[in-house]
């Protein structure tokens, strides 16, 4: 039974989403994914959030870009956490996305991550789940350990390259 | 019968929504005011937007601050235009109203005005109905001809008292 | 005999002033089309703002760029509706084109919509006209449904393809 | 024991801190709140963030202002959920606090809530916990119906009273 | 014969305006100062700039804030220099101003000065004047001295004082 | 004998230095051309500025990018009107280009075009010299006259082929 | 004899800057104190910035706001560390000040602190010369633990009072 | 021995830390070059940034992007000069990495240069290490001259051939 909702407006925002489906897969977890757009279908949205408690939803990723409505929506109906990622727009870089969904009103919170952070908003979504799921929180320590050790054999290849060798092998 | 609905999320909009009220009552223009968050109680909303076409009203004035999501959701349900005022905040200024407004996805428009604009609301609002009612449209007319002679006024007494005197006047 | 104008400061802005054509054009809606620049040539553009009225014109739709005059000049002279296109700048994004067209003063409006929002301009014109037209509301409702039935479709594919293959395929 | 850390870097941050903690305690969350500098005592930091999950923390709320590490330095140590309180800040209005908080590299996710957003923060803590716990969840509820029937309220004050006595009366 | 028009789009703009007057004044330029909203009235606007040149004026100096007009407007119209101040706005600071005066077209400059800036317009109209008038240029230069030597003396009031001493004096 | 300055900080601002120096031609103003850093070599810098009004110099046009100091420094020394244009940058878009050349302090103002705005820089010295030139204000007028007259065409053109035969034709 | 030169554009800078010298002083580091304006007297400035070096400074500390010229100005002409200091300014918050100093063109750095950062510009200074001062090194280390044992009070005092009358007692 | 330490969170900054590498080889100035992220290996971080001193370096160079908290945490831990440079990021131009760094609370200042100015930190650095250092003093002597001679051979090229001919071979 999926646990996470990643849900977005449009499907120009899939490359992005995408990212935290393949996180939510690489820990284990289940998820729906789908487009609705709050704009667009508000009717089929206000079912959707509203159906995601009792379909076990325990977590939603919601991404918009512009005036991105979506993840707040989202939180204005479902109970449990949304996180809210906002996506780069053409012209104003994403700040547009970001202020629409960072900046809700008292009482409607959403997690915003960082513009266009699909990763870590499936992250967070585990690390949401992790605090009451220790074997998940277990694979989220391993996890960290792997960017650690991705970090430490940059610098080593550095070390043993020197900065002008690593920058062209870069390229 | 209320032709125009005035909206706001909070009640702490409503100096800015007064002034939209203001201008509509000027033109003798019928409207209803209330207060509904779309993110506090999002049934209640989508009740009301639901509702608006058929109650008669032609046009609604939205206001709202932050993450303002007020007038994008309206005008997602509700089919004839909608006025989005965004409201001037403590921290960004209210670009992130403005923003949150302006910035609609294609098919949804929202006509905005510039932040705390609630009298071009009110005076969009009455533009929209006078493209067809002639009588209205003549009221705006002589509308703008008072807004015209209060600068003459203006720019005469300033001719008669100089800028010192007409800027201590001012103080 | 047109009922919408559409105007633009320079023949650089036409691919966004198209969408707002076609729109009309899918509407059935009468518009004429021009470009005239505010700054080049002043006083052809006063002739043609004054004389919009009574050629029969209910809404202007006006796009520009950088420091954009050309829609709030339109609604100092035209009574009616004013639609404003702030255009995508190479430079700033589009902020100053938008601030410069949403920022107006008291009493004079020009209904904003989002940085290179063409077709967004289209549907408001259309709506402004709906508030006195039932059946060019009919056909408004029938375009949202088509833009709903749209994200419907997307939202099956990507259930039957997964994310991965949906992906592969938008390349 | 204590399942929400609050942590501020510089007790200037306190007012906005306060709401989160008083949040917990509407919801009968234990707390400990502590004042911690990333950058004036990096090593009582360390100490107290790699000491956190043994403590039996399940979420840290951390706000800081302009430059605003501690948020991203927590995420960096802490294995479970970080939320993230960008500060206001006196020059920049707190966008500066909000770029340092929310921009976080992949892998490494905070929850970034509004700018002084110290209730939400405390609201987003307790639904994630909430995620687990069913009580909690109805408790999330409640409150939820409080914010709504608040609204509610006010709007049927509004519709007694009209605009300019409701005005006159929040003065 | 003034030489100088000094313009601004609304009285409130009048304290930075004056600041313009002051600086004319000193210098023995004439000048003409008049209010005119190039929204509000625009056919008195236009009769007023196109009879500008034919007046004897040389330079425009044009104040105005938010959607900014009248400086572009004025410079549309009149062969001259035309000056623009932006104003500074409680919301935005003034950057709203200074896009829509600074961001001018190809073909149609507006001189820029700082945000609310009146006396650098009344000085840089008077360097204009000064290109071809040797008198008023030797006035410059006297102006220049005495803002340097302003600052010679201040430099030495705090040599003498010590920093603490200036510092209290100044409150 | 040149009349005209135009200095700018690096060769990779020629492109749109260049298009002053065109606009010069056209108008048959002499100028002079050169490329001299503030930063890099301050004391040539100080001798150019200094000599530059006994070489008869009556107007510089100063472009320079980032911290854009060279049109400042060149208005502290010379006494007649110094023109700034700020460059395009790839990271801010050209805003701290901007910041730096208007935002002047009292005493000392450049006139600001916009960003890249190269030509209307030419165009603002040439309107400068004319205020005591009554033949180059003449070829201004013309000029004025020619940008005109090239909107009318494409108007006229617009006109005959409609928008999407222009369209197809303009890429 | 002084090693360090602070200098500021105004007097209006003093509070700020003040604080850079109490740092100074704490640190026992000689200083000189100087207000010089690059725009209003750039002979003045250019003869103080050449004889720098001679007269043994080894650091200059800057501030300057708006279009903030003296930091890059000191830093074209002076071979040692020149550390700027951006002023927050009235309209724009400081960001027109920050661009004007962090900005510059390759070859010419300016070390700039944050928006109002006298203090730390002080210490910034202290710590370059504790590169070749191993005393002073230890005085800044002892000032480092001072501040981590003040944030170290207060945590304790919030963990005696509780944060309601920590909060009180803090207005 | 390494005098200065040059730290990135990512490879991916190394274009731009390989531009200060460079200088520091010019100048003959040894240093040690290490890709170490504070987020993803805090511990390593944590060892690195305290042992930096008693290795013997002198000035830490820290580059980072998005919520850059390298420099910012390197200032927290080294006591000696540390420089901050901002990378551009794709999305909002490199705004948020330079409030990240710059904007340090009192008391842990970062020297920050510009967005992507690797060489200036380069340079930076070796100003520092003059401090106390003649010779290097003379070699960044020598190296300001060779800016200067630079420009001047520019501005002799732009003389001879012109701009249209300086401009073609540009391209």
């Amino acid at each position: 039974m999926a646990k996470v909702g990643i849900v977005m407006g449009s499907d120009s925002d899939m490359p992005v989403m995408a990212k935290a489906a393949d996180i939510l897969e690489q820990f284990g977890i289940d998820y729906e994914m789908t487009i609705i757009s709050a704009h667009r279908e508000p009717d089929i949205f206000f079912d959707w959030a509203r159906a995601a408690e009792s379909k076990g939803l325990k977590v939603i990723i919601a991404g918009a870009g512009k005036a991105a409505h979506l993840p707040g929506m989202c939180a204005a109906i479902f109970p449990l956490p949304v996180i809210g990622i906002p996506m780069k727009t053409s012209d104003l870089g994403g700040v547009d996305s970001l202020y629409s969904i960072v900046q809700m009103p008292s009482g409607i919170p959403v997690a915003t991550v960082a513009i266009n952070g699909g990763a870590n908003a499936g992250i967070l979504a585990a690390k949401i789940l992790a605090a009451s799921d220790d074997e998940l929180l277990a694979r989220l320590k391993k996890y960290s350990e792997s960017l650690k050790s991705d970090v430490v054999k940059k610098a080593e290849r550095l070390d043993e390259l020197g900065f002008r060798k690593y920058l062209s092998q870069m390229r």
